[in-house]
């Protein structure tokens, strides 16, 4: 599917939002070699696109104030392809998804650090607008921008752009306890429908000519783990966004980490009809495509319902749903009680049969 | 020189250090998906590779104590092409780069995050091989990797290797006032030979023939910047790891952070006859060329000579010198007295002749 040929450049030149008008400017290597350009770049684009004052002293490291809690740290890559698609692009995706991981670990994210690997010849109105979805993401959640790094590597090196972020929170109390501390009849909640980044992103580059394009749900989960920790308290157990391997990865790793089994019913997963429809078509099971913007959560027993009514009270888990429970370690780690038959294993692939969907 | 074709696993076939065996494993795109195979490279290769207790724990986010002073934070991507070098390599490089832009900024680096980008058909070996440096540079230096990330992309659309590391760091008194406090007398002081990571990347991936290849200066700064914090306290006034464009990037930003003139004599720069030659024969400046274990050190006027002697002390440091001083702004933003002659601006390149040096 992907060859050489077809790689290159395949990244920013589908679904692209934006005109390349016919005299555009382009990265040159001489952006990222630390002289007069790589300066110009930083300060006009990077640092103008996401301004405060923290980037704008341009030192080593950015000086930070004191927190008074304990402190979550996180890191992620971005190498999703296409750079754009139905619900975001690669700078939301690095924005949102580190914000998430530091919220589901119980953090109120503070500061975001930056960094870009631009391919030789990427159009800098490519930059631009991705810059643009990272300040907007950036401000809709307050975390700030504080450090970067840019490099440009030769045409044909990587493709297009890949993003890191790195992420610095403070931990509020109560911190939920963990995967390994689950305990039978605890609750599996998902907090929305799932597999929609992935079915958007494989709309989009295998040119499946659905009319709209299913979207995304690439966003940020900072309010829903507000709302669970302010009303719910010490009855949230564990959440993780359910990024790539979908639902079922996060299911495995927590029956691993606790010994238990983590058993749901095929009947109450929250699935649209798009996915539901492409995922039959294309035989995916959407437990296994990737959310952007979903998490699962377990509270404690009997706490299911009433987290799910807190959560639908936000717009961006309106569909969250109890959709199993926590038993002692069962036929397998994982399992399902699909609509028609008996509680079987849930599969465990190797991988899943989308790359760079993140 | 770097067509796609070439482009291809050269940075991890040259000057590989590792025999790869015909039966080798190697990454697979579904180490990236998120599913067993992502689990199993993570835990038995990284975690096993980094192994501490705040990796074990497997989390979305590291969880970490609390910090008693102001932090600073700061994050770095590597490209290095070829990913092995004389005197380091890719792993070295992304662990004491991200801790000497702490160390440089007045902060006692802490923690590391850790995220690879991959390129599919990678040898485990060469991962292994990399891994294995990261936990010797860490643990000489005394940080922790604490969090980290793995992606996947098709042959093609990354070359070999990439890393990011992210840094945090508490904040020592007394912190240096930065370039913009820079005043008439301070004096400038390069920590060691110059350009000695450029021209060993260059001497690599040209092929020169040279024997034995030189080495790059690719190490910790910390040890040289706690003895300037501890012995020469308020009287510094800024340092700067000299890394892409060299030393003269750091007195370009530094004259335009403070609106003076930095100046500097060509026959005080500590240079390698090594360096020399191969510059010379290739019309390089060694000023624009990249360190990564070399700084410049701005002091008051009439401590320079105290500096480089505590310098001195340490073998890292060995051939410190002071190169010059601090004017007000004069014919240029930057100057240099050229052995023969008067003086006269520095070229302020638009970028440099190296790509992929870091």
């Amino acid at each position: 599917m992907h060859d050489k040929e077809q790689n290159a450049f395949s990244s920013w030149q589908m679904n692209c939002p934006v005109s390349i008008p016919t005299n555009a400017d382009y990265v040159t290597l001489a952006h990222g070699e630390g002289g007069r350009l790589s300066r110009k770049l930083i300060q006009e684009r990077i640092v103008h696109a996401l301004s405060n004052e923290t980037l704008l002293a341009m030192n080593d490291a950015a000086q930070l104030p004191r927190v008074t809690g304990a402190l979550a740290l996180t890191t992620d890559s971005f190498v999703v392809s296409p750079l754009f698609f139905p619900g975001g692009d690669i700078g939301t995706l690095a924005v949102y998804g580190t914000i998430n991981d530091l919220a589901v670990s119980g953090a109120r994210p503070l500061w975001l650090t930056l960094s870009l690997i631009m391919e030789e010849g990427l159009p800098l109105v490519i930059l631009d607008r991705v810059l643009q979805s990272i300040a907007e993401a950036a401000q809709q959640t307050g975390v700030k921008i504080v450090a970067g790094d840019t490099k440009v590597v030769p045409r044909g090196a990587a493709d297009g752009l890949f993003i890191n972020t790195a992420g610095v929170g403070e931990l509020i109390a109560p911190i939920p306890s963990g995967a390994a501390t689950l305990q039978e009849g605890d609750e599996l909640i998902v907090s929305g429908t799932i597999g929609r980044h992935g079915i958007a992103i494989l709309a989009v580059r295998e040119e499946l000519g659905l009319e709209p394009l299913p979207s995304s749900d690439c966003g940020s989960l900072l309010r829903p783990v507000e709302i669970l920790r302010e009303s719910m308290g010490h009855q949230v157990r564990c959440l993780r966004d359910a990024t790539r391997g979908g639902v079922a990865a996060v299911m495995q790793e927590w029956a691993e980490a606790s010994g238990m089994t983590l058993s749901i019913e095929e009947q109450s997963l929250p699935v649209s009809p798009v996915v539901r429809g492409i995922s039959e078509l294309l035989g995916l099971d959407p437990l296994h495509i990737a959310n952007e913007g979903t998490m699962m959560i377990a509270v404690k027993q009997g706490a299911g319902a009433d987290a799910v009514s807190f959560l639908k009270s936000l717009p961006e888990t309106a569909d969250a749903q109890v959709v199993g429970t926590v038993k002692h370690r069962g036929i397998a780690a994982v399992t399902i009680k699909r609509t028609l038959g008996a509680e079987q294993p849930l599969d465990d692939p190797l991988g899943s049969p989308l790359p760079r969907i993140c």
